[in-house]
């Protein structure tokens, strides 16, 4: 038989056991947290028609998406989770109840070109609130002090979400008479980190067009920097000159205060006037989230408050909020910064039962009780010699063996062998579980470790 | 702007989130119980190198693939998840423990024509325990026991897990003369529930070319029936002319030893001689599972013993043992017949939070600490009235309201109100997570209800 040659596709992640344990770690943590504040799960196709996928169409997008004809069918695979929604709700909006509150986590598409911790297959990890023709602003704490709980639920503690308001900007850009430069304006401006003052400076006068006096404003605005109070008292400097401007005052106000009633510490957030987001989309607050030791990464989960999700599909005004994480870039930044927690388990197994007689009765009923106990255990089955069956124990990494030979089983009792400090007491099996819970739950600790 | 109707496509399940949240309870049961037998989580692309998915060929997985072109390479869909396992065994056998047990849960992709209850994405639940060059037979018990303990957990009890040998069926042939002639006859008999031993026969003699004495001697062997004990006791009336044979039984009768070693029933399994699975892919045990009080469904989880996991990738002999759970068709089916639990809480939340005060800071604190306690607390943020409200807590389906007004927050205390008997007490936030938690553990039941 001819042998191909196996090989993943670049651009996609595919993780051996220890680490794949990890990143299920994070999905259990994502899916508990986005749960435990009433988001229900959704779950939509991979394949989408492609009409539908690219109603709004567009450069990127339209490059990237991987998009292919079964039968007659125009079919494409989706680039995100925010255009499955807005088909969703539009389809299903007599079903729902309004606000609905989803979470999605699943793989999303883009076929860009293959680098170094870019991938075409990734999970997006998103919760939205959408409203029927409106929304409290409440939901635009709401959402950023969820992603807060994540956060501080992978170990976290060094990261700042970023929060803006869209109608501050655009309604100080109309105070400077630039509202048709709007757009273009906040494209430059989003460039400051990377470029600095000047060159944003250059680019507004050379390119934008704009007077010495409104490039010198501009740049004085976006360098108002401090606590959130002292850049609020700065904003409110502003008021008075623009309704749409002292509105988005109005909504910051309320979001920074509603984000401390969440108990979201000032320390992982911060009033930021640079933010824009690109998207035309967003009419409202917007996030971004920065590693305040990684900056380099960019944002690593953001979103924001939009006027109308599902316009390319339904007359119906959807108001809304979200946010989501790209956990697949973010897992394996923080796995190359070595922060994901070499201390937590990465066997599949809390146990590995080895039987030591002939006859396994014994054994299959010991692993059944230790299992009822709440233990994930294996039993391993094969003739093999005692130290072939501990060679496969520590290849495994499982933490305890739990031994059954002649004598144990004459006893009622089983061996449990500590493998990282080699151990070993006999045990009654629900002695066994109590034992091996205790030490798994010692060992019990954050996700990721910071440094 | 204009309007694109939205629509899923055919063959593709999106689920209302009352259902969804029934098919997370099914996926969750699943990943628990896989991991409490120590199968380690995988998660491979849903793309993959057509080259490497289609290395066996065969005409209906050609027909079936979602194979497109993107730039210059030649991709697939996976259209199951064995394949992909044994590419990534091959890929990555010097870094795994053997025998390497994993399971998978994800979607698989399959472009049949579009009919009621056919699916071109569906999901897949399967677990697999891979040797290196050589696996126990123990391994080839513990594989239905887990499917037992996934069923029973789902809540099912009328169901039988249907086992055979391959090896049996062979050895049979071979007794026969008829070895060339197996693969043959062996999808003649598959047919039997179909089309009765009349046509079975007539197939056997005009198509198949047997004698009329090896028809009879077919129909004789494959219309043994009776109690497990009595089966075996039938097939050792064959001992002795077959050593291929021989071995059969005796490895059929260390699984049905071992099935009753493992806790399972016999009510729940059978031999049954007349399973031979279609594919030549299997060497040794095989399974089919039917629901007793819905055989039309056929079989919702089948599998087998196979020698050589990935011979077309690797020289390696990989033997293993694997069953599959074809969820989405399971679900479909069991939704159809009205088997899904209606009882169990089909709402995101388990309690809504209704501020009735314009200041929302004290309902924000009062939701996080019920979150806390352990429930799934969604805040309403409108601004709506009181009716309104309601009306939305019954939309939702949400079992509990919690009413935060002047009154509740002057005493420290909450009203909870119980949708369905809309009977309502003022707790302390510690007492409302204690009443709420244990009135939903005792409407706590299983996802399915047989009748």
């Amino acid at each position: 038989m001819d042998i191909i040659k196996p090989r993943t596709l670049s651009g996609f992640m595919e993780l051996l056991p220890g680490k794949q344990a990890q990143f299920e770690r994070m999905l259990t943590i994502l899916r508990n947290t986005y749960a435990s504040y009433g988001f229900a799960a959704l779950d939509t196709p991979v394949i989408e028609d492609a009409q539908i996928l690219l109603a709004k169409g567009g450069g990127e997008t339209e490059k990237q998406i991987y998009r292919f004809q079964k039968g007659d069918s125009d079919l494409a695979l989706r680039f995100d989770l925010t255009v499955p929604l807005a088909k969703y709700v539009a389809l299903h909006c007599n079903d729902l109840a309004f606000p609905f509150r989803r979470y999605q986590i699943s793989k999303v598409y883009r076929g860009e070109r293959a680098q170094r911790g870019r991938f075409r297959e990734f999970y997006q990890a998103d919760i939205d609130i959408i409203g029927d023709g409106k929304l409290d602003i409440l939901n635009e704490a709401e959402i950023p002090a969820i992603i807060y709980k994540v956060f501080r639920g992978f170990g976290l503690s060094r990261f700042q979400i970023r929060v803006n308001n869209r109608k501050i900007l655009s309604g100080f850009y109309a105070m400077l008479g630039l509202s048709e430069k709007s757009g273009d304006i906040m494209r430059t401006v989003d460039k400051l980190d990377k470029i600095g003052p000047e060159k944003v400076k250059t680019i507004l006068l050379e390119e934008c067009g704009l007077t010495e006096a409104q490039a010198e404003e501009i740049l004085k605005f976006i360098a108002i920097r401090g606590t959130n109070a002292q850049v609020i008292a700065a904003l409110e400097g502003y008021l008075g000159r623009s309704e749409i401007f002292d509105l988005g005052v109005e909504e910051l106000k309320a979001v920074t205060a509603n984000l401390a009633a969440f108990g979201v510490p000032e320390d992982n957030f911060a009033v930021d006037l640079t933010i824009a987001r690109g998207l035309d989309y967003y009419t409202g607050t917007v996030y971004e989230t920065t590693l305040l030791d990684h900056p380099e990464i960019g944002s690593v989960c953001s979103g924001g408050r939009y006027d109308n999700l599902a316009g390319y599909y339904i007359e119906k005004q959807l108001p809304g909020v979200g946010i989501s994480i790209g956990l697949t870039r973010l897992f394996y930044v923080l796995d190359e910064q070595g922060l994901l927690n070499p201390e937590l388990p990465s066997a599949p197994a809390d146990a590995l039962v080895l039987p030591m007689t002939a006859e396994v009765g014994p054994a299959i009923a010991l692993a059944e009780q230790l299992r009822t106990g709440g233990l994930r255990v294996q039993l391993y089955g094969e003739q093999k010699k005692f130290k072939q069956k501990m060679a496969y124990a520590d290849k495994l990494g499982v933490p305890f063996a739990v031994l059954l030979g002649e004598d144990e089983i004459a006893e009622g009792k089983c061996s449990v062998k500590n493998m990282r400090t080699g151990e070993q007491v006999k045990l009654t099996p629900a002695e066994a579980v109590e034992y091996i819970l205790s030490a798994l739950a010692a060992g019990n600790g954050p996700v990721i470790l910071e440094k």
